[in-house]
C-alpha cells in the first residue's frame, strides 16, 4: 500500500492564528513542498482575500508536479474563486454534524446535503477534480454521512475525505470509522486536528483501515493545535509500518525550518523528527549508548531526514562524552587531572548552567594551566546615538599590548560598536560574524540580555556569549570573547604543535 | 478504571539537553506537582550529583502528598544515593534488549538479569517501594523480559514498567505488548517516548490493555523528541475515554507556563492542550462558529484547564468577529464604514500583517475620524553609552503641543531613554510599564529587532509594537506608541460619553 500526501501548510496550517502569509511566501514554500515530493498542494482558499487569489495564481503558474488545490465551501462564488486561479482540484468542504449544520450554518441536514451535490456538480462540469469533504464527520450521524457522499460520488466527486475537526478520535475509533468509509468506492482522505495529541497516530490508524491519503501540515501547524504533522506521519509509516510515500524524507529538517521561519511559528526543541532536540543527547547513559551504537537511544538516523545529531553537556553528563570531546580538542590529561575537569562541569549544572564547547574547552585550558593572556581586550566604548545622530561608536582595544583606537558608525549603536571593533583588529580580519543571536528579553528594561555570537575563522565556528542588563556592552564582550577564543586557540594549537 | 500518574519531569523531563535545575527549582516544581494531584514524582537521580541530591532532599522534606521516587540503576551505589536522600521508592532501571546489554553495557542478559535481582532485594531489604524497569523493553526478546520481570517480582518489586526507550511502538503494538505484561500479577507503568510523535496514542493503548500507572512529564519535555504529555494524556484520558485520574486539570495551563519558564523548554503555540493557540480562533468560519456555540471548534473548554479562549485578526478573518469587536470597543458604525475597516484588515494580512486589538482600533477610530493628535511626539532623542561612560539619554518630547526636555540615566541606554521619558511624561505617572519583550534576534548585527511594550493604566493595559533595527529606537517608539495608545483611547472615551 502506498499513501498519497495532500499537504495543507498554506490553506490548514496559515489559518493557524496569526499567521499570514504573502503571495511570494506561498510560492516559495509551494515550490519547496513539490520538491518535497507532496502529491497534492493545497494552496489556499480562493475565496478569503485579493492577496490569497494572486498567492494560489503564483503557485499555479510554476508549473509544479504537484496537483494544486483550493478550499471551498458549498458556494458557488467559492468555486468561482477557485477556477479564477486555475487550480486542478478543490478540497469541497460541507459540515455534517448538527451541532455545524444546526448552530453554526442554521440549516438543515437535506439543505446543506443539496447544496454539497449541487456544488459538486457545478465544480466537476467546470472540469474541477473534487474532494468532496465532510467537516465535523466524526461528530455526525453515520448514516446521513455515507449518504451525502455517496450522492456527492454519483455527483461526481473522485475522492473524499472526513474531518476530525476537533481531534476527538483515537486510534480505535478512527480504525472503525475510516474503514467503514473506505468501502464507498472512492479514495478516501484522513484529515485530523491534534487537540488531544492524538492527530498523527489517528491518520495512521484511518490508513491501515484503508484510506489512501492524508492530509498533513508541515510542523503540525494550524487552527488551535494544528493539524497531524507531515514529518512524524510519513517517517512513522516508513519506519514503523513500511508504508511508502512520495516523500524525500532527507528534506524534511530543512522544510520545518522554512516553514517555521516564514510563519513563524516556531516548533519546540522536543518536536519529534525536526525538532532541535530529536537527536541531541544529554545524559551520560544515552550520550556514551549512542556513541557505543547509535541505534541503542536513536530509532532511525538524524541523516535520514537531513538533521544532525548533537550532544549536549549538563550535569546529567557522563564522563565518557566529556573525555571524547577533550581527545577531539588534541588534549590529553591524566586521571586526576580529569577528575577536576568533570567536577566543574558537574557543579557548573548544579548550578542551572548548561555547559558549552567553549566553556569544556576554557574549563580544561585552566585546569592545564594553558590558559593564554588575552589577546584583546577593551579598554574604552562610548557610544552615541538617537534619533537624529548617526549611531557612532569609539573604541579604545588593547591588542598584544599595542593601543588602537577606532571609531565606526553603523545602523544602529549595536553595530556600529561592532563596526569599530572590526575594523581596530583589521589584523585578523578574517574572523567573520557569522551569527549574533540576542534570546528573547522579558521583563523591564533591566532585564538580563543574553548575546550569543558565532564566529568563523579557517572553517572553524567558535561561540561566545556574554549576559549584561546593557545590549550594547553584551553584545561586545561577546564579540571579543569569541575573537579571544580564536587567538587562544591558535596559541594552544602551538603549544600542542611543541611539546606539551 | 482508575489511572494512577507518574511524573518524570524532574528526571526524564530534566535529561531535555540543555535543562538543569537548580534544587530550588526542583522543589518548587515539585509542589506545584503536588498541588495538581499527581500520584508519584519521579524526583531526579540521586546518584547524578551532589546538587541532584540536595534537590531530592528538599523535596522530601517537604512532606508532600506524592510518593518521592528516585532513579536507579542496577548499581548498589546508585540505591544507596537514593536512600541517602530518603526517598519513598527507586524507578529500578535495567536494560533487556540485546542492543543495549550487549553493545552499551558489554554484558549478558544473565548478567543484567542478576544484577536486576541483587539490587531490587537490596533496595527491598533497604525498605524502599521498587517500581523494576525494563529499558528498552519494546526490542527485548519477550521471553527474556517476562523471566526478568517474575524473578523481580519475587524479589519483591512491587511494580514494573516497561519503556518505550527510542518511541518504536504503534498503538496496535502497545495494546498487545502492554497487555500480555499487564497479566504478571503487579501494577505495571507505561513510560513512552515520543520519537514518532505517538507517546500519548501508545500510552493510552497501553493503558487500555491493562497497565494501571502512566509515566509523564509537564509539556512532554525529556531526552530528544520527549516523552508523553502529562496534559495531553490525562485529558485524553477524560474527554476521550472517560478515564480518571487524580490530576485538578484546571491547573494544567499554569504547571506548563512554570515548567516551561524554569527549564526554558518554550512550548510550540500549536502544542495540544496548553499550547497558545490550543483556543484560538482565526479564520471567520471558525470564529463565528465559536461564538455561536464554542463546541462547534473546540473539543473542551479553555477553562476545564485554566487556559483563555482567543481571538486573532488575520486576512482569514470574518466579518462577524469585527464587529463584536468594534462592538466590545463601545463604538458604533455603519454598514459602509463596517467595508471600509474590513477591507483595510484582510489588506493588511495580505501583506502578511497580523491585526491586533491597538490596530483595529486604530484603523476603526481612522475610518470613523476620531483620530486624536499624538499627545506625545518625540522629537529628539541623544544617548551617550560605554563600558566607562554612565548610560545616559536626553530627550525632547512634544507634549500636547508643549515642548520638555529631560535627561535619565540609567543601567544601560535603553533603560536611560526610558527613564528620560517616563520623567518628561510625570503628568501621566500612572502609567506603568508592565512588561517589556525583545523576541529573539538572529542574524547580523544590523537584523530588525521587534519591540513589544505593555502598558498599564487605570487597570488596563496596552500593548505597542516597533520594529527596527536599533533597539534603542524601536524600544523608544514603542514605548511613547503604548502612551499615545493611552491617551487616545482617553480621548474617544470622552467622545463617547459625549454624543457621537
Amino acid at each position: 500500500m502506498d499513501v498519497r500526501i495532500l499537504d495543507t501548510t498554506l490553506r490548514d496550517g496559515e489559518q493557524t492564528p496569526g499567521v499570514s502569509l504573502t503571495p511570494d511566501e506561498k510560492l516559495r514554500i509551494a515550490i519547496k513542498l513539490d520538491e518535497l515530493g507532496v502529491d497534492v498542494i493545497e494552496a489556499g482558499s480562493a475565496i478569503t482575500s485579493e492577496g490569497e487569489r494572486e498567492g494560489i495564481k503564483k503557485v499555479v503558474s510554476e508549473g509544479l508536479s504537484a496537483e494544486i488545490c483550493s478550499f471551498a465551501r458549498a458556494v458557488k462564488g467559492d468555486v468561482d474563486s477557485a477556477l479564477d486561479c486555475g487550480v486542478d482540484s478543490v478540497h469541497l468542504v460541507v459540515p455534517t454534524s448538527d451541532l455545524h449544520i444546526k448552530h453554526k450554518l442554521r440549516k438543515t441536514r437535506e439543505e446543506v446535503k443539496n447544496l454539497a451535490i449541487e456544488t459538486t456538480k457545478y465544480a466537476v462540469d467546470q472540469g474541477l477534480l473534487v474532494e468532496l469533504s465532510a467537516e465535523d464527520s466524526t461528530r455526525s450521524d453515520f448514516e446521513y454521512l455515507t449518504q451525502l457522499f455517496r450522492e456527492g460520488i454519483d455527483a461526481g466527486a473522485k475522492r473524499i475525505c472526513a474531518c476530525d475537526t476537533v481531534g476527538m478520535l483515537t486510534p480505535e475509533k478512527a480504525y472503525d470509522f475510516y474503514g467503514r468509509l473506505s468501502q464507498l468506492g472512492v479514495p478516501l482522505s484522513v484529515h485530523c486536528h491534534n487537540d488531544f495529541g492524538l492527530a498523527v497516530a489517528n491518520s495512521l490508524s484511518g490508513l491501515r483501515a484503508g484510506a489512501g491519503q492524508a492530509h498533513v501540515t508541515v510542523n503540525g501547524i494550524g487552527e488551535r493545535a494544528g493539524n497531524a504533522s507531515l514529518e512524524e506521519t510519513v517517517m512513522a509509516l516508513y519506519s514503523l509500518y513500511q508504508v511508502k510515500t512520495s516523500i524525500n524524507f532527507e528534506m524534511l529538517y530543512e522544510i520545518s525550518r522554512m516553514v517555521a521561519r516564514i510563519t513563524g511559528v516556531h516548533i519546540q526543541p522536543n518536536k519529534a523528527i525536526v525538532g532541535e532536540n530529536a537527536f541531541a543527547h544529554e545524559s551520560g547513559i544515552h550520550a556514551d549508548g549512542v556513541i557505543k551504537k547509535a541505534e541503542t537511544y536513536e530509532p532511525i538516523t538524524p541523516e535520514l531526514v537531513g538533521h544532525k545529531r548533537r550532544f549536549v553537556m549538563g550535569k546529567h553528563v557522563g564522563s565518557h562524552i566529556i573525555r571524547k570531546r577533550i581527545q577531539e580538542m588534541g588534549l590529553r590529561v591524566d586521571d586526576e587531572k580529569f577528575q577536576q575537569i568533570f567536577s566543574r562541569i558537574k557543579a557548573l549544572g548544579d548550578m542551572g548552567k548548561c555547559v558549552t564547547d567553549v566553556d569544556l574547552q576554557a574549563i580544561t585550558e585552566d585546569v592545564l594551566g594553558l590558559m593564554s593572556e588575552k589577546v584583546v581586550e577593551l579598554d574604552e566604548l562610548t557610544i552615541v546615538s538617537g534619533n537624529k545622530v548617526t549611531p557612532t561608536a569609539s573604541v579604545k582595544l588593547n591588542i598584544d599590548s599595542n593601543e588602537v583606537l577606532e571609531a565606526g558608525i553603523g545602523i544602529g549603536p549595536v553595530d556600529a560598536a561592532i563596526v569599530a571593533i572590526r575594523k581596530s583588529i583589521k589584523d585578523f580580519a578574517d574572523i567573520e560574524l557569522e551569527e549574533y543571536h540576542v534570546d528573547a528579553i522579558t521583563g523591564g528594561t533591566d532585564a538580563l540580555i543574553d548575546v550569543v555570537v558565532k564566529l568563523k575563522h579557517d572553517g572553524n565556528i567558535v561561540t561566545a556569549r556574554s549576559t549584561q542588563p546593557d545590549i550594547i556592552m553584551a553584545s561586545v564582550e561577546a564579540y571579543i570573547g569569541g575573537i579571544n577564543k580564536i587567538l587562544s586557540s591558535k596559541f594552544v594549537k602551538k603549544i600542542k604543535e611543541g611539546d606539551l
